[in-house]
């Protein structure tokens, strides 16, 4: 069901702003995986963009993606 | 009441993508442990599938599990 | 209040399905330390069972119970 | 404004089961740092019992201190 | 936006206890760092402390922080 | 779609307190890289400092981010 493209080669980046970036990627993905259909999805991102409990929600999950990231590049020392 | 299928050997996986498809895995066999019937399940999937919040949600699941995973692959470093 | 059965004898398991079993079973035994009445359980567990919000919502209990088993473990490596 | 009981001593405790309980207590005292009065607990506590959303609520919490507690105890190994 | 008071010098804490009491705070302190009207704050306060939700996901922040400020003293070992 | 602007250049700050201040900032940044649109942001974060449901959840977020922060300090030891 799930799509087969790779878009996660690596947790390594070369900065702690790409790390953010991948973690926006993966909470992305992981909505994707579920809701495989591209239209429904966009539909739906211009819906929760407006509604304040899930945006914070999705911050939380950002920040889970976030902190596996960032222990992956040792905290980028 | 758990169905007796094996579906964890390991939390080793040799690519990092592998490792999301089994934190994928592993958020659906938490629902399917507790929703046993399947056609159940079917129907449940097409409704939260339109649901922001539940997609989100679902989401933190896959957060934490591929953290685990991630873990065990020592980062796949 | 609790009941003084002991249902942890340890984190260590033999393979991580049986740590699944057992972050499963964690997270039934907090609700049964919270709700004591098997009763009322049984009942409850029946609503929310059809109900994707909370079946996503124990996944987010089983994965968090499954990495603490798992690093107890050291993710069976 | 808190209570100055001392309700934490040690996260060290004898066995994994009574890690288990001292998570509950910890989940309980914070409930209890912030809704001072008793007797509203006492009330509010019959109400959230049966309320499965809640209860699920309940034990993320509890797995949440009890990842703690594990860690604080290498796991019990 | 928000106050430049200085609200945690350190994360060591003589005890335990005292550890449960830096986490609520630093809880309290997130809020106060989004809602920065103490008298805002302290009306919907007195709403909070009465919904059981509320008062399950407050403990869920004030284990998270805990789990830190436990790191931090290394368990209090 | 997200902004080029770099708002995180390390995770290293000077005194705990710089990284509760960081923490509140990745987490206000996760929130504007889904909502772009910062005057929409500005309305809606009106709304939600009087909801202390979310306010409550904002301050989860803020728990996450600084406990990756404070690792990646080696909790300022």
């Amino acid at each position: 069901m799930e799509k087969k493209e790779i878009y996660l080669e690596s947790l390594k980046t070369a900065t702690p702003q790409e790390g953010r970036e991948l973690a926006i990627k993966l909470a992305r993905k992981s909505v994707a995986a579920i809701q495989t259909d591209g239209e429904i999805r966009k539909k739906l991102r211009n819906d929760y963009a407006q509604d304040t409990a899930q945006l914070i929600a999705s911050s939380q999950v950002i920040a889970t993606e976030f902190q596996t990231i960032a222990m992956a590049n040792n905290f980028w020392k």
